[in-house]
């Protein structure tokens, strides 16, 4: 008999050489039919797996991130003998889960594929799939595996074989496939009810440019038509809502390859987008008692050798500049914490002085590969909406409340409701991993729990997630299409106040260490906006968006009032354009509906005589004629129910 | 006989061997008395030089920059002659003019001097100036000059005459002394009425610092006691206006020795007002139809090659920023105009969509050697309030004048009331030094004229002055202690637009060049802020002020109706203070003039009873016991005295 313990802690006594799916029938036979994968001692084992010592086993289902890895990676082993079949003389090489499905990488020789073979491949995999073929490993020798793929021809598995050492090689077996594999299967292939084979691209072996190039065949497949259905809708929509393209639509940012890829160059209604932004938050920092500062974009290396970030990020980041007599180093500036301490350490301040909280929109620069880059995402250059508050011990819970408060109000005024924080704090049987004093650990931690207590935050604790030099809180925020973003990290720090030696006057007249919390709401201005434009798919709230209103002449009769209109929009403050092309209204309309523009004011004979505009919503809404003031009452009831007051 | 020519056109004849002294005295007693040098066909001469040939001749006052090089110049003689004298023994070797006043480097040897030996050796000069020498010029062989210095053991005139040519070195003599010396004197020392020794300091012979170290003596002279009196006050003036001390005082900014020389962080007070200052034009440049753009701080180094800066400026600037793979290059931005150039280039214009106006507060890097740094006004990274204008050759005359307008009503706003405008064009006789088309830079100069008469500014035209790609209008500002600065070039451009390739498409439908205007009516936030300090002594237009009143309890019964006052007042929109330290009043007050806060509002018994305060503008005035509200629209009245409406 060996003894099993289960996640919940609960020990299973049974027969040695019982499988996990055994284990799981001994449960329950619902969970019995659920169970795709397993693990058991921290290591991927089949559900069909005989058990042989004492261990911990943890099951898992299609809801769980391991079990829908093993169901696309053994999707990838389908898709690899349908292209097999269809495609016979190619070479296979490797075939991994990923984070939505998985690849398979492969030689075709002289043949190729391409979208228009999509469909015959998934055919032929959900053919396979019914086959209800069970996956089952074994060991073969080195020899056997070498014999095997030479036989094949198939130099890619051989030197795969040859890498690895006799006595650990396993084949997986199902149906008359057979492939070198680790393990980590579904049961059967049955189980995979819909298939989609997404894309291909090229591929080095090995991810090394002097290797040949290889087709590796994306797809993803799920246990029920409806999953699939609902997830292609899903990618569809983020298509529709990717940032990159509603920011050229929009005319929102551009990128410039003379300028260099990964620094946005934001267009007058991106920076004007922007600018709104960062005076909404200006605003409620000032009320929250901010100060504002600006520091230069480089420092001297000497400054990041200091904070510690030289060490860190300075041989994978861009390198120093150098001097014409080569006589000082400078460095791009990859964080603004260094020339905020630098602030904080250029007067002396006494207990009752604190906290300090210094702001600043800045501009930091990091290196990423090309490769790497994505649209506002991933940038080489972005603008942090910074601050870094210095307070005493005492003053640490009702700070990060305060930071709390100003992040909830972010939130809200730009329509995020859809929301979780995660509060990170020490792996308490890993002291050494942390720089501090523990009596500060444990204060600072109680005061974020304490905190995100108070503000009624649905929080949970990461043990072991926090930074070595202090707790932090992070929020999640679900998009419109669920996806999840982190955003808002609120970062408590022990180690720059130490590095910088920066001190303040206690009640006692001794110097004391300050703390530090770095905080930023946005995040950064760029990540900010392509988050928000995918979230609303361009759709910005009311006080944000750049057009909030388009006067529509009915015919050019009508334009000097449709002037007159939108001179009247200005004054009520309502950022306003005119359509006066010799086009019709339903084309303006169109047209407008598809720059997202919220409100369509159509101006024709009947308006012009009662002096009103009929007002139109983006979407349809009629608000059939009314007078401009009362439109303005409407813009402004909007704009109040998002954007509350601080 | 030979032939003179005069500046004002006129030709005189005179006999061979007249002096400009003579010429003078040919025209006006008066004139001749006022004369102290000239230049003749361009090179400077003694007044008591003969002229043997036909030529062109000025005659130079005090009143003229070349009369006070040649009197400054003179007195450097006087002083030389003067220390010898004093310090016997002592090693001459150069002694210029400078800007204000001169210097002379000498070894001391042994010997050394101080601020306490200044008096003494001002009277001394004083004492030989009333001798009334005349200087004369005489030309001597190169044996000779070397046989003076060997025999005085002086190796610098050695070194220096070792390097000039037989023929050309001449001496110049006055009262017992002798100097090797090119010319350019006043016609005796007589003329030297008041001299000050203002300082001394170490320098390097020939500025290398491999060389001895010489004693730098500097001083200025005047030809009347009067006018040093007065130098010397401005001085004491412009000590107390420095913008580093005032900076500091007003905690503004500060710098810090890790984040880099020249480098400057703006503290809380600073970044507020500069804020103002950005959200000010930001107004001012919505209205006039500009749009903001918002573009890295570094580009990569094909962009600067593109622009021509990278030839211009690469070697002597900061160097460029490799990436880990060193496969790209990039530069800090020295210029925002090429990023602006490749927004324009980011999508197709028409005639119809011109002028288009780019602005943005653009910070831009360049290297400056560390000896040159000063404050502000010489720093390595600064922000420009920057734009740039691409319209049609039609628009120029237009886009010019607005460019005027708005550049006035920012001066006006900061209270510059004294300035005169600059119109740099070509040099007609040296077209090959320019780019671009002959007709365009007559119709672009012509433009500029046009605006500058239609304004109705007081300019003068400079020519020779053009950039190689475009004329320009400066305008230069006097500050409240007379000294000028320039500020706010508008500059014309049809350099960039060809190497960016920027077009339009003209009502002919073929493409067009669009022309390029430069501007920036505050230069940069950083010379700006610095010029507006001294101009001001820290005393800022009221709407600009960081702490436009404080309120003084009178005993620490009256806090709380401070505090109500202080809540009202930020109802109010007046930015205020408190001052609740248990001190007298008569040393709040004092404080609050030395932080140059503009109101002091007293609250004790009777204020509180009569709910009113007691204000005191800074300086003095008294207002007496008011209303809040009667002293918010004091502060409104003012403000609006200043801060027109635009």
């Amino acid at each position: 008999m060996i003894k099993i313990t289960l996640p919940d802690g609960s020990i299973k006594e049974h027969q040695n050489g019982v499988t996990p799916m055994e284990v799981a029938k001994g449960i329950s036979e619902g969970l019995a039919r659920n169970v795709i994968s397993a693990s058991f001692n921290g290591v991927t084992v089949e559900s069909t797996t005989p058990l042989t010592e004492d261990g911990s086993l943890v099951l898992y289902t299609w809801k769980d991130k391991d079990g829908k890895k093993a169901f696309w990676h053994s999707t990838s082993h389908i898709v690899a003998q349908a292209l097999e079949e269809l495609y016979p003389g190619i070479k296979l090489t490797i075939g991994p889960a990923i984070e939505n499905g998985f690849y398979y990488d492969v030689d075709f020789g002289e043949q190729s594929i391409s979208e228009k073979d999509f469909p015959a491949i998934e055919k032929k995999v959900l053919e396979i799939a019914r086959g209800k073929h069970d996956y089952k490993m074994r060991s073969v020798t080195k020899a056997e595996a070498l014999a095997l793929y030479k036989d094949q021809g198939n130099e890619y598995k051989v030197e795969l074989i040859e890498n690895l050492e006799d006595g650990t090689i396993t084949f997986c077996d199902h149906s008359s496939f057979t492939d070198l594999c680790r393990g980590g299967h579904i049961p059967n292939t049955g189980i995979v009810k819909a298939v989609k084979i997404l894309s291909v691209a090229g591929a080095y072996w090995r991810g090394d440019e002097n290797n040949k190039q290889l087709t590796r065949v994306y797809g993803i497949s799920f246990p029920k038509q409806k999953e699939l259905t609902e997830y292609l809708e899903l990618l569809e929509e983020a298509k529709k809502r990717d940032h990159r393209k509603l920011g050229k639509e929009l005319e929102l940012f551009t990128f410039s390859k003379k300028v260099g890829q990964g620094l946005p160059l934001w267009l007058p209604k991106g920076a004007a987008l922007r600018e709104r932004l960062e005076q909404f938050l200006k605003k409620a920092q000032k009320k929250a008692g901010y100060e504002m500062v600006v520091t230069p974009h480089i420092g001297q290396k000497e400054l990041y050798v200091t904070s510690g970030h030289y060490a860190k990020y300075g041989e994978d980041s861009f390198q120093p500049i150098h001097t014409p007599k080569d006589d000082e180093e400078f460095l791009l500036k990859p964080m603004n914490c260094p020339h905020h301490c630098e602030i904080y350490n250029s007067s002396p301040f006494s207990y009752k002085d604190l906290p300090k909280r210094y702001a600043e929109f800045g501009t930091v620069y990091r290196y990423e590969q090309s490769g790497e880059l994505h649209g506002l995402t991933r940038v080489r250059g972005f603008t942090q909406d910074d601050a870094h508050i210095f307070c005493t011990p005492n003053q640490l819970n009702d700070e990060f409340k305060k930071v709390i408060d100003l992040s909830l109000y972010v939130l809200g005024s730009l329509g995020f409701e859809n929301f979780t924080a995660q509060v990170s704090v020490r792996d308490m049987e890993k002291p050494e991993k942390y720089i501090g004093d523990a009596d500060n650990w444990e204060k600072a931690e109680q005061a974020i729990i304490n905190a995100a207590e108070e503000k009624g935050l649905n929080f949970e604790i990461e043990s072991g997630e926090a930074a070595f030099y202090g707790p932090k809180l992070d929020f999640m925020v679900k998009d419109a299409l669920g996806r999840q973003w982190q955003l808002g990290t609120i970062q408590v720090d022990y180690n720059l106040p130490e590095r910088f030696d920066l001190t303040y006057k206690g009640s006692d007249n001794d110097l004391h260490r300050p703390i530090m919390i770095h905080r930023a709401p946005f995040g950064s201005m760029e990540r900010f906006v392509a988050l928000l434009l995918e979230h609303t798919g361009g759709n910005f709230p009311l006080w944000l968006i750049p057009t909030q209103a388009i006067v529509l002449p009915v015919s050019e009769k009508h334009e000097k009032y449709a002037e007159k209109v939108l001179n009247s929009l200005e004054n009520h403050e309502i950022r306003a354009l005119i359509d006066d092309r010799n086009e019709t209204v339903g084309k303006k309309i169109r047209e407008a509906e598809l720059k997202k523009i919220p409100f369509m004011l159509i101006v024709g004979e009947q308006e012009e005589e009662a002096q009103t505009i009929s007002v139109r919503r983006h979407g349809g809404e009629d608000f059939g004629s009314i007078s401009i003031s009362k439109f303005s009452d409407l813009v402004s009831t909007e704009i109040n129910s998002t954007l509350k007051s601080f």
